[in-house]
This record gives C-alpha cells, sequence and structure tokens, in this order.
C-alpha cells in the first residue's frame, strides 16, 4: 500500500502534527507514504513529491506551518495559467494530476485542508480517485466536526493579545478594537471575546448598530469604567450593511484584513471623543505552534485518517464529535457552512455578562 | 432572589472565571450574591460569608485559585471534630448549615467541585437545599461531561514540561519519567503524552509490565535513540499489583504523589543500566492562569448555572456535552466514575504512532 | 516621611512592579505613600490623589499597566487648555501643582516615565520639588541605564511574533514584513530580529536602501529559501531620506505607525514579484506581563528609588549599570538620546550571520 | 581555516543558539567548521565528529539541548575506564585527542561549558590547543560576565512555577517550598523569588534560621496572609551547618536534587503546624526553549566566539560585561567563582520589601 499525503489553503497550526501522526501510523501499517509539496503543485509538476519516513516527521508534531507547504492557489480543475499576454486562463488538469498520481503508484490520498480543498478532494473521489479528508480551519466554519485542529491556538493567540491591550486601554482610558480571522463565522471573536472579557463583541452572525456599540462604551464610562475593548471579526457589518459577497471565499482567494478594525474604531471616537485605538492580529493567528488541544486533535485526526484508508471509507473525512472520531462523507460536509448560533449558550452567556454584540 | 457560591475541594484553573460569570449573570437578573469562604466553612462559622459584586469578581476570569479559597476537608456531614484527647471525631454538622443558609435568606446554592463535594451537594439537595452543581476535576474523572475547566490546563502544564524534559534527555542520551495526576484515570498522561510523543504512556487503565517498558526503551536504544520519555500517572500499577484503594479518594484525603515515577525511573535504569532521571509534577498542574479553553468553558459553566437556578433545575449539575451544555443529574453522575477508554481512537492512535503502554 | 508617586508616558510592562517595590519599602520605613493618578493630573485636580497601602499593591507585580494610570498628556509647564472657541492654548499650571504638593504634605516624588517625563521632573526640581526619576521606555532609547523595564517583555513579544510569521512565511514562500517600535532607536528590531533570525533587519540608525533589501531576498530565494522576514522599526527611513522629526517625540504626541511595514512590502513585491505581507505589533508590544527579567528590574528599580530618597539625592534617577543600581543626575541623562551603535557586537555578529540591514 | 565546537557539562537553553550564530559566522568567513559529539567524545573514538553546514544549523536558535549533546562526564585528563574488575581507573588521554584533533585539521576549538569545562579548556590550551571558551551556567557562578545564557530562561521558569504555587497555596492556605538550582550560588532563588514575590527566599549564601523562617511565615499568618511561599536554592543550609562540600561540583558529577526543600517543609509543618507542600523543579530549568534574552545573548557569544578565533585571542572566553562582549583569560576566570552578594541592592530591596532570608 502507498499513500500521499497534500495540505492545501492557508496554513494553521498542528498540519505538521497531522503529517507526523498519518505517516507513523502508515508506515507502522507497513506501507509507504509520499508528500505531495504546495497543494497539489507536486503532483503537476510545478513542485516535488517526496518521500516522508519517520525520519522526515521527527520533532515535527510542535511545529507550527506545514513540512509539505502550502497554497491557496492551484485547483487543478480550475488551474490557472499565465499567457503570453499576461491574461490568466483557468484550464483543468486533474486528468494529468489522476495520470501522475497513478504513475507514482499511490493508492489513496489524504488530504489536509478546508472548504476548498475538501471541494477538489470530492470532485477528485468522483473522478475515482480514492481520497480521505482531514478538516482545516482556522475560522471553525467546517460543519460535521465540533472543531479542528488550529483554531484553539487562533482563540489563544486573540485571548493572549486582549490580555495586552487591556492594560493599556485601561492604564490610557481608551477604547481599543482589535479585529481577528472569520469573514463568515464568528466563532473566534465569539470565543476569545468571552474568554478575554471584552466589552463589544461584533460578528458576521449578528449585524451591529455602531450607536449601541457606543452607548455600551458610554455607559461603561459613566459607571466609572473609563476604557472598553471591542473584539470584532473581520466579517462583522452594521445592520443593513451587506456581508461579504460568499464569492470572495473561493479558494485560490486571499483575505483582506485590517479593515474592519479600522472603521469601527474611527467611527466609535467621532461619536463619543473618545481615544480609539485599533489592532488587525492576522497572520499572527495562524503561525506558531499548536496548543496543547490542536496537538493532540491533529495526532488523532492523522491517525483516524489512516484507519479509514485501511478500512476503505474513501470520499469521507474525519471528524471530532466528541468525545468521538468519526467519519463522515465529504459531500455531506461540503452543503453546509458552520456559523456561530445567536441562540447558543456561548452568545447568551456572553450577555448575560454584560458583553454588548450591537444589537 | 439570593443565591449563593462554595467552591470546594483541591484548586483548579478556571474557578474565578465560573465564579465570575455567575455573579454577573445573577446581578444582571436583579439578583443577591453571596460567597461562601472556604467550602462550606463559611456557613458553619469557621470562615466567613461575603457578598459578591461587580466589583467583587473584576479582572479576576484569567486568574488562578479560587477568591472564596477551598479546602479538601469539611463534609458537614461527617464533621472532623478534635477532642480534648487529641482524636478526631466526625459529626453531622448539616442541619446546622441549613438552618444558617436559611438565616441568611439563600434561596440557591451553586456549588464548584468534584466527585466529593457533588455527592455532598446531593445530600444537602435530599435534604431540601436547592443545590446546582458545576462539576470540577482536573482528572477528567467526571461522568456526564466531556471535560471539565482546569484539564486543558493542566494538560498543557503536562506538554510543556514533556517538552522541555525532550531536550533534556536526548542531549545527555537519558530516560526521564514523569508523573502527572490521575490515581483512577489516565487522561492526563495519556493526552499529554501523545500530544508531546513520550515514548511510553502509564495509566491506571492499562496495568503495565515494567518488562515491556524496558523493551520499549531498549528498541529505540538499538535504533539510534538513546533517550526516552515515559509519562506516567501517579495511578499508574504494574500487571499483577494492586490500584490504589478507592478508599483514598474520599473527600478530605490529601494526594500522596512523587513514588510512582521514583519508582518506575529505579527500575528501568537497574534494567537496562541506561541513566534514569524521574520528575514529579505535582501542584504546577492545578495552578496559574486557565488556558483560553478553561477560561472559556468556566464563563459557560458559570452563566449555565445561573440559568438552571432560574430554571428550578436543582439536583442537577451543567455539563458540556459538545458543542452544547446541558443540564443532568447529579445523582446520576455519582454512579459512575470516568475512565480513559482502552479501545477509544486516542490510545489506538498512540499505539499506532508507536508509543507503548507496558502491556 | 510622605512621598508621592507618579506614572506618566506610555505604559510599560512593570510599571506595577516598580509602585509596589517603592511602596512597601517605603512603609516598611515607617513612611506614608501617596499616588498621584494619570500623570500629575492627580495633583491639578483633574484626577485623584490615593493613599498606596500594602493592600493597594497586593498582588500587582505581575500585572501590566499601571494601576495609578497614565497619560501622554497634561506638561504642567505647557498645559493644554480648550477655549471657548475650540483652539487650545498652553499654559504654566506648575505653581499650582507644587501648591497642591505641598498642601498635602509630601516631602518628595518618585516620578517614573521617559524622556519627556523626566524632563518635567527636572524642572520641577529646579523649582524646589524634591524629585527622584525612575527611567521607562519601551524603546531602550534613555541613556545612562543598560535598558529598562519593559523592553524585554518587549523585544520578547516581538520574537514570539516573528516564530509566528516564520512557519506561516516558510509554508506559503512569502515575505513578511514586521513593525516594531522605535522612532529613533532601532533596539527591538534589532534584538528581537537577532534572536529572532530574521533575514533582513531596519534600522533608523543605518539608512536602508530597498535595491539592497530586495538582493538579500532574492539571493534567498535563488539558494532555495523562498521566503523571508523582515523586521523594521517604525523610524526606518529609506538612505537620502529623512527621519521622522525629533519634534514629534515632545511628551503629549502620540506615535502613528503601521505606514513603513506596508510601504516596504508593498515595494518589494512590485521589484521581486515575490507575495508580500505586512503586520504591525503596535500596542502588542507594551501591553501584558512583564517578563521575569522587567519584573525583577522594575522591583530594583522600585527599591532603589526609595532608597535615593532616604539619600537625599533628588534630581537623580536610578540606573542600570550592570550588575548595579546606581543613581545619575536627570539633567545629564537628558543631553543625550541612546541610539543603536553600527559598530556595536550586536551588530557586527548579525552580519556574520548574514543579516541585511539594507545597506 | 577549520574549527570545532563542543559542548559539555549539562544542558542549557541557549546552546544551539551559541552553535548555530559560530558556525554561519565561520562559514561566511569561507572556514569549515566541526561538530564534535557529547563533550569530547567525538575526539576519542567514543562519537562522532560531523561536520557543521549552514542546513546542519537552519531553524536550531530557538530550541533546547544541543544538537551535539553533550555529558556530565569524559574529563580527557581524567578518563574513566571501567576495569574487567567493575572498577573505575582514570587515564589521562589528552595526548590522544590532541593528535586526533590534529588528524582532522582542525586549527581551534570553541568550547562551551562551565567551570569543569573551561578548566579542561585552559589545560588543552596549555598543551597547545588554541582554544576559545564561552561560558555556559544555569547558576550564574561562573565569574567574569554579567550572566550567561539559560540562566534567564531557569529564572522565568521559576517565577512561572511560583506563579502557579502562589494560587494553589492562597487557595488552600498553605505553605509551599520550591527548591531551584544552585548549589553554591543562590542567583535563581533570589531573583525569581524576589520577581515572583515570594516571602522567604534561602541561599547558600545567607545560612538560614528555620526558627526565624517560621516567625516570618507565623507573622504572616497574624496578619491574615494564611499562605507563604519559600523559595529554596538547593544549597541552602542551616546556621551552624555546613555547606555542601566543593567536592561535589567537580565535572564528572551529578547534582542530587529534592531533599532541601522536603526537609524544610517538613520542619516548618512540625513548627507550625501549618499545611506544607514542597515542589523541586529539578529539569524543567534547564530544558524548552531559551527566551528572548537567552536567544540573543547565545547569538552573541557565538558570534563573538568566532571573532576572538579571528582575532587569535586563545586561552581565552568570551563574556557580557553590558552593554559590551569582552574577552577576558579563561585562567582568570577559573580563580573564583561568583555568588550572592548579601549586601547588593537586589538583597536589600528584597528585605525592603518584606522578604525574609531566614536569618
Amino acid at each position: 500500500m502507498r499513500i500521499a499525503i497534500s495540505t492545501g489553503g492557508g496554513d494553521a497550526p498542528g498540519l505538521n502534527a497531522v503529517i507526523r501522526a498519518a505517516v507513523l501510523s502508515a508506515i507502522n501499517r507497513g506501507w509507504d507514504v509520499l508528500g505531495i509539496k504546495r497543494g497539489y503543485a507536486g503532483l503537476l509538476g510545478e513542485d516535488e513529491v517526496i518521500p516522508l519516513t519517520k525520519d522526515t516527521v521527527r520533532g515535527i508534531a510542535h511545529l507550527g506551518g506545514t513540512i509539505l507547504r502550502t497554497t491557496n492557489r492551484g485547483n487543478p480543475f480550475h488551474y490557472p495559467i499565465r499567457q503570453p499576454d499576461g491574461t490568466i486562463v483557468e484550464v483543468d488538469r486533474s486528468g494529468e494530476l489522476i495520470a501522475r498520481a497513478h504513475d507514482l503508484g499511490i493508492d489513496a490520498i489524504i488530504t489536509i485542508g478546508g472548504d476548498g480543498s475538501l471541494a477538489i478532494g470530492q470532485r477528485l473521489f468522483e473522478c475515482g480517485v480514492k481520497i480521505v479528508g482531514v478538516p482545516k480551519t482556522i475560522d471553525n466554519d467546517v460543519s460535521g466536526t465540533v472543531n479542528t485542529f488550529g483554531f484553539d491556538t487562533a482563540v489563544n493567540t486573540a485571548i493572549e493579545a486582549i490580555d495586552k491591550l487591556h492594560t493599556t486601554a485601561e492604564s490610557h482610558d481608551r477604547v481599543i478594537v482589535m479585529e481577528v480571522m472569520g469573514r463568515h463565522a464568528g466563532f473566534i471573536a465569539l470565543y476569545s471575546g468571552l474568554a478575554g472579557t471584552a466589552d463589544v463583541i461584533l460578528i458576521p452572525e449578528i449585524p451591529y448598530d455602531i450607536e449601541r456599540v457606543c452607548e455600551k462604551i458610554m455607559a461603561r464610562d459613566r459607571a466609572g469604567r473609563h476604557f472598553s475593548i471591542v473584539v470584532t471579526a473581520e466579517g462583522a457589518y452594521p445592520v443593513g450593511g451587506e456581508e461579504s459577497s460568499i464569492g470572495d471565499s473561493l479558494p485560490g482567494q486571499e483575505r483582506r484584513v485590517g479593515g474592519v478594525a479600522n472603521k469601527i474604531a474611527r467611527e466609535v471616537q467621532n461619536r463619543t471623543g473618545k481615544e480609539c485605538r485599533s489592532l488587525t492580529l492576522g497572520h499572527l493567528q495562524r503561525g506558531g505552534m499548536p496548543t496543547g488541544y490542536d496537538r493532540l486533535l491533529a495526532t488523532r485526526f492523522g491517525g483516524a485518517a489512516v484507519r479509514a484508508v485501511a478500512d476503505g471509507l474513501f470520499g469521507h473525512m474525519v471528524a471530532l464529535q466528541s468525545p468521538h472520531i468519526v467519519c463522515i462523507p465529504i459531500a455531506q460536509v461540503l452543503t453546509t457552512t458552520k456559523r456561530v448560533d445567536p441562540s447558543s449558550d456561548i452568545v447568551l452567556t456572553a450577555r448575560a455578562t454584560g458583553i454588548s454584540f450591537g444589537d
């Protein structure tokens, strides 16, 4: 048996732990393992395919990034080719990919990625490739799994940042608006804002009214709390405004960051007269060492993916349904995106402790 | 409405976040909140009962310990009284406790604690006191809930320690045996050992054979890996040996730590001739700032406990059944203790990646 | 004896540890201690003056921020007063301040602050106020002292950020430009860049040539290292460009951040065609818990400041001249600003390990 | 030019950063670099000598341990040889070592180690080997340098542990005695104890009276502070007791740990009746990622060592005399051991803030 592993989309803390667990599990079964570099580029002649051995994965469980590198570009079904005149034309290179995998004797592919990568995996599976998926999303927006590796690390990074901003905000009587990731799902903002005891949390699932945000800040001010912390998801938008078009979540596209926090800080300063600052966490959220939670979950996913291959559960994705790891059809996962439920206990508790969602 | 809050048993990171969320949730409903100091000592005239206000709980969400202090002693149904001759006699002071609570106008009590405290809470509930429980266990051995606050912090502390020991073990060609908490349940050892890529994990649920432990260490040695990391739960015991008697988990009793790691290190050194060291994490596991995960879970528990009081769900305990917080009867929780399932995916993956359980 | 303590300028991790050590040292001598809130606002009727007791400073050594709050505004010699027509006029309120201090029975003032606050302290000293200074600068640009508290924390925060960006940059073949504090002194960029193994470090003391920066990045690319990390001080500027005017470092003015990293990332992307990202650490550098180094140094400064008061060393500032804490005249400190010496061993070693300064 | 690098004695965070900086600095000068594995074992046929290239040292600056491994055994002038009857005889293998270095074309050796390794280096230098030393001591007891890498990491680890124990001690009204490294020098105990706001600090430089320790604890108890934290160096001893014999600090010998904290906790419990616990940090202090301070200092040392070789400063050791790195004769360093000065400002400030040294 020979399997291959691929990582696609933005990097997430825990990717290397998935790779390590999968490689060790496979080798200990007597299988061969190959690593496809940079998404599927390694199978399209744009990068390498390398053997993955016990030595290759030694000591990588706690390292951020991915030893296979990754990319947001290069969907084999819509592969961008630059023409002589500079324009980009998309071509279908999936046949080439499948042939190359066949030539290399690859029996099954474990693909680690988000919605975009899973959709590509599903199409390859429909073309006959034996695919097992491992979900990856910093934003926690993949459905069917309680969460995925990388999310806990991002939340902890955001909480640490809130802790740091708290002391400065309080010492200087300031309002600080911090922007975290989450274009369509506000989980990072909600979890970090509640754990970090923010005063206002803005998420795409609950459009905000800037006037209500300012009311909360001024109510605190009157109560002698002259500072406030606002945590906003990058996808938060005002009532009557428009959510970022779903279009920009296509694979191969890049997030734009920072604008939301700036805008809100400016508006709050204009309306309240209080000194406001903004900060965008950006790439700090997806880098670095995974937390213990993410190291463990990633390791469990890697082990489960190899068992799924052994069990012939192709077209399936491993998922956490606490306390179990289960396998669910990728096709089913792709039908919905997970979002914050405004009636969930977390939102209720946030409101009960006095946090405003600007609504 | 006037509620009171009590913390009992060993401290756990997140206790203050539970208290804070409960206090804010209650006050924002217009309720009064009292804090019973040091378990139930505050209601027995041995310590204070204090008002808990917004000011009292300001800025405590990220602090370890408990502002109410806690104790492993003082079960009101078996209260230890020192006699003139120095002996200890246990008396039932529950009637006194209930009368005092009545005098203070306490309508309901939120009790935050482990098996011992929950059992006391259940008996008080059976005596007519309106009790809502919040589970607390570093070891993760309370059933009915995926886990509780404090556990994630303890696991992360253990992983950090393994990371530190790894570099020393590897630089010096040593075997290091690290002991973590877990008398009857090996969750901390299992989770931290797998995430920290230990080589051997010993837990009470899988009795070990010291010969198999040494085989694993020597197999690594022959493969050029001259060091090994063994993570053992304090309750691990050899095949044919005897598990620590359930008796010593009674509330009011204290854990004894360190002996297991020492013993195993000595035996391994004698049998393999390799340089061995041992280390016991002890109290480092239950102190300090909670992780983001634990801050969030503790906050959710605090908010849910107040909703349970409002809903009249007395004799119930809040619990995490991901992704939901639910309420379950305390009586049902007390019938079983949660332990590691040797056929769970975590154990399977650990074995698949090459970790030995000494069996 | 009655002393007062004031904190001015931007907050820095360690301020509370200075306050705590000074308060305990003074009280244990039998002195009284007052805290002047928000710079000197507390002495100008714009804020409070509060008693500082052992209880006030309990448990604050490891907290960021300052319990006295702080401000960049309110130089008593040039106090900004808003006129009915909206314009700002500066008036000298130093006499009022001195009279108020006299009325409160304040014998001496310990002022904790940067160049701006020390200059105010020196003028007050010249007016007869018994002043002892404690230097505070995140940028490490106060002369006469090896460094001050807060700097080590800022450097560690920057290194952690570089570590996080490293994994993302490497996984995605990107160039990431990170901006840290340092308008006139590049210490944070130099220290964090060298310890974090950046590839390019840009500091105000060594004007850069963007072409040389791109050469370094492309040389790495040709050697198979497709990513690069650039750390830039906010005050870095190109050869032939102009350093930020000294004017904007006046107390009461605020830093503008983020522009430098953006500009450099854009230029590098245009010139090299490589995918570039930028990130500005901003307020994350001055918030949060101080490192051990800073907690210790701040505590030593606080203790030394009280001894300086006892010894009558007014008009002096405590300073670290390793391994000793010494007292030096504030007037002497104000004559120069400390900057990175381009011939120092740190710069030499950075160059020797292959780091480019863009020159 | 061909140089070799060796690491000896216990590992310390920062060793890899020294190696990396030295290797890059040397290679960028066009030199060859060899790594001698496990102290001098690599030159005595007991282990390898390996080439060190840019690839070898990639990404190791922040890793704990040493890629060259290390040992407390194997002084070439007194090399232990096990006889057929099991006894150990020491023989002089220095000639063999020097011949082997000559055969390998080694022009100079950079030896990174503590007093023991530096003494060996000095003897080799006297035999004609071109030696440059880099000091390494977790305890901070090497004279001539403000401090060395690894010390700041150890102090931070100890402070974090004190922070964790604080919350448990306070919640449970306990006395906790924590033992840190330092057989002859109490720097770690003093620095971490003061920064961590311990209540009692015991160091070898100030023999303690257990009665005074208990007085401090009971005075706190009477003031309503029912818990206390005692930080003790492993070498602390009572007045009239005996300091650990200098004999056991010989290279090749191992520290025994844990006994001091246990003994003190038992004595305090017996005398005060308060619940006491002890904890020994042990190997946690020397493992793991170096702090930013240590990464920087180690990198500076590595760069300076190569410049020292280039300048022909053999028989010298690099040292920090803030803000400069200097070179001083090893022979001079070996004449004294650095110890805490009981009249230093740190001890004065500790006493002024209320900390007892038990004297």
